[in-house]
């Protein structure tokens, strides 16, 4: 199991890098089968000759599916995605390509609400083989605070 | 093959209602599968039972995944995501729910760098079969003009 | 949600034509799988070297599954399927390949023991990149009528 | 291997009965995933309580997939499929039902055309736990001869 | 159903060959989807360029999992797995190579505590189409007697 | 990424314990797929029912999967896998079980022939949630050393 890392011990700046993984056309097939979506920019490989790509290209739930699985390799039992925020794609993913997740904290704020709580915004970055960026996004967490805030009466 | 859907043609307040579909346990072992997230959370129901909810949940990865496919049953070919924003889980989604998703076309606007296209936010709401919203998220997409704006020299 | 078409509204002649959808080692691996059909004319690319095909070939079953999913885009929430007639196989399935669907309406007729319904046979016929036909059948739906067919007493 | 069972060693009567599977809801979910059929009569339980069914049926192709599937456990190398007749389903196909197969063969034929070969006809029918046929359906197979038939000069 | 195969019809010395089978990409992602492992031995076609083997390998589970699935085509149902002793994995499998599977029946003996059965040992041996043996283990199976012995008292 | 491991910072004595998982009935239609196996004691709910068990269980080939599976959320980029020994499964695993593993470094010992390497080997025992051993094996391990031995000329 893994040791929890309390909202105390996160600070911005901090970084996390994960193993890579490469796309294959059964991902794919398999995404398809999963998300129910069969266009032809992602199954159909005469049709995608046709299009700028020139290839089938993976679903944008695909590639951010496995994005945030990889970062999952890092288990932190006191923490919680509360949503993400400004999901891009700057680049296509292309079978074959693989892919790593570079995530590094920017903010850090204490939650009124959730006084037991604490919140931060991570930077997710996933970057192909050849370096270009082919996902962004912020990830909003929620963590517990090791000590909770102390409430004014 | 579906007519294609031109940026003349959309806009604010249309609105788009897909079919239901049931998260089934299936359906969270295959998505642990693609993304390599095996959080007890949603794969282990012993502890899940310690957990607030009370039983496993979906990832927040597979709702995603599972809404944005809904939305793929209706094609339109000359519509391309460009990113989304947002995304927001309210209600957990349990094994067993069923998810619908309603589609308003909240903006529409050209797009300056782009001549040929317009760029139109979607707000998606997903609902459960008690009428939770269990995922919102907006949708930013280009979509092209059936007629091109006119350049000034 | 798909408006319902209905008996009346079908006619002799009236076709679709569905996307694409290239067929993967993995829909064959996922078909092994799925079916328990582990041959080695399927599964073994030694094997399928020494045959008259000199490569791995698609399950039966699995074209089959393919051609009608392909079809299912088009959702009409009236209609029933019946049965399926006279299925062939004209031309082998590679891995690589991609099939489209021809469906065409051919005949339509009452159903004496059901005045709420009527039949058609649809005629599906699939084909690769190449142009070869590579699956036909025969589809039998049953359709509600607009209009039930009146009794005579 | 198996050994090979040539034209001559199969007769009009022979019998051949399979295991029984159990269909379950992660067969559908990857059937669904498979066809790119997500029809709310297989994947929407909440839809599935209003039909006259009251719950989720499994696909007519999963349903031929497995039936077809469970013959293969025999595999006779010098047997081909031409296709398949008369496909039907009286019964649907429950979430928990199990299936099993008997086939007979019903006729057996010279192939005019292929002096290497016979051609015979095998009845399939596919039985759940409470007896009830669920699928039948004609399967033409063309199977070799031990001894060529002499070809008249 | 296959007919019983009892203690007293199994000696030293009996073999059994399965068919082949192809190990491909979808089999180590469907794999990695199903034990979790990620390693980037098995998913990352750049990290594997850089190991020993200068490609991904298959799991040992997975060739494991194969190689005991092949021998299930021959179904007995009088038989039982006790465990598995010795498992090697003398060379790799990569994306692409077809192993079968010879089984020889090493020894027999008397369960002393079960007199309704006895208990043999299966060497087990896979090999790749290069002739090289990529698994070995020891499969060890307690089968029912057709005459139970007799019990001295 | 994960920090190497070397052999002289494992210990006879040093302990592992994963994650749980439930295994559920998609596991074990997929590990059919997978490997192959259909037999009824897996897949078919009526058969199973006249067994011993009386109910389904998991194939030993997926329990296996799963518990190496479990260990794999700990990477140690310096150790190999050299085999297996003794796998016995003490206990069925039923739909709805869930399993962890405890992993018990028992002896470590130089490897003559690899002075750069190490060998351990681990006792791997997995428990369900009532307590009970339902695999048990013995892992034996190749690690990497900080300091290869000295070699006497």
């Amino acid at each position: 199991m893994n040791a929890p890392k309390y909202f105390e011990e996160i600070n911005p700046g901090d970084v996390f890098k994960t193993f890579g993984r490469t796309i294959t056309e059964a991902d794919i097939v398999l995404h398809a089968g999963q998300s129910g979506d069969f266009y032809p920019h992602h199954l159909n490989a005469e049709f995608a000759k046709t299009t700028p790509f020139g290839q089938r290209i993976a679903h944008g739930t695909l590639t951010f599916t496995v994005v945030i699985g990889l970062k999952a390799c890092r288990f932190n039992p006191v923490a919680f995605t509360y949503g993400f925020d400004r999901i891009r794609f700057p680049k296509p993913v292309y079978i074959g390509d693989t892919i790593s997740v570079l995530a590094t904290i920017v903010t850090k704020q204490e939650d009124p609400k959730r006084p037991r709580f604490g919140r931060y915004i991570e930077r997710v970055e996933a970057t192909n083989q050849r370096g270009e960026v082919v996902l962004v996004c912020d990830h909003i967490a929620l963590v517990e605070r090791a000590a909770p805030i102390s409430q004014p009466d």
